[in-house]
């Protein structure tokens, strides 16, 4: 990656997309490929394809195209799959349950160490191999073992406090499946997953859909 | 609305989140608010606020502001939380169980009004007071009842299939969250949610935050 250069947040929201291709190409034993043949498969313009992987250094070469497993390794060393991070899943309710049993994690990069929940019902239970703990031993936890990523799914009244005591016990990343934006500190890297809001896009461009398709219906 | 202006895609997917500040405002019985004082709790700039809602007519009045309650309906109008859509979700898993349980979606507009899956320990059960059907029923269903949306939470290996089968049923909108990317027909609207992309987004975040924090601690 060229020094100093900030990449723009569009270009690492597609990243993890090319990598997922890329992995599905590795696996259909296709070693090479244009950006021209890769944007078919991607449905996004091949000289947006050039830009984007041009941020990173630019890994085709002219009349030859990608290099598939080396251009798979690059992005995922940018993305830092080879980083090992360690994560602990806050909230141990049908969401947490899903992402605690969620294969695709592992494989890139991400591993579950453990899982807290104060129901008394769950501690003590296992999924997918994790022990679920109480949330009375998450101070200890953090302190005996590295933990790079907390995710929380717990409910949306108790999201702000939790949120503030895993970021005191020094976990610096947090992925937010409550509705509330989290504004941590400076040094906190939070991503939202809102899924209402994904809802309502699907919503809103449904409805404008049909509004085109009843458009182009009176205009026939 | 403007007649005939086409909202950029970036607009569209901060329109749910002007939503959900707006409804907490009106919780707070908060009536009127500067663009100013929405950019503070929002995170976002005035300039870009009233650049978003000018897309759609403008709401505000110069000295005054924003009437809180009108905002509220009109971007509810706008993002279609009036049009009561019909969901159905295919895959009674934990993440079928998550979405079925959510109660925010009911609120946006989107309600719950079957729930499908093979699995025989599964089918007959109830979740949040919605039957869970086998798939055999699935195609009787949809022509008895009107369904909008698909939610598709089965494993990645059934997705192309089930998706194929829901849209050769008349359904027009998909929430996916598999991690294949549906490519369906012109007239069908696709949300995916990628949970691993986020995750990635997360994990490459967190990498480049430590990178500038050793940085910035190596310039002390």
């Amino acid at each position: 990656m060229s020094e100093g250069k900030k990449i723009s947040v569009a270009v690492i929201r597609r990243l993890p997309r090319y990598f997922r291709y890329l992995s599905d190409l590795l696996k259909l034993d296709i070693k090479r490929l244009s950006s021209r043949e890769l944007s078919q498969r991607m449905g996004i313009t091949a000289s947006q394809i050039r830009q984007d992987l041009n941020c990173f250094g630019g890994f085709g070469q002219q009349g030859y195209g990608y290099n598939v497993e080396n251009l798979f390794e690059e992005v995922g060393k940018i993305l830092g799959t080879d980083q090992g991070f360690k994560c602990i899943i806050i909230g141990a309710g049908n969401m947490g349950n899903a992402l605690a049993n969620y294969e695709n994690f592992k494989r890139r990069g991400f591993e579950m160490i453990g899982i807290f929940d104060v129901d008394p019902k769950k501690v003590g239970t296992y999924i997918n191999n994790i022990k679920v703990r109480h949330m009375d031993e998450l101070d200890d936890f953090v302190k005996e073992n590295h933990v790079d990523i907390a995710i929380l799914t717990v409910p949306n009244k108790y999201i702000i406090n939790t949120a503030k005591r895993v970021t005191a016990l020094g976990i610096k990343g947090i992925w937010n499946f409550s509705p509330t934006d989290l504004m941590l500190g400076d040094d906190v890297v939070v991503e939202n997953v809102h899924l209402s809001d994904s809802l309502m896009v699907l919503g809103y461009n449904l409805k404008e859909k049909r509004k085109q398709m009843e458009e182009k219906k009176g205009a026939d």
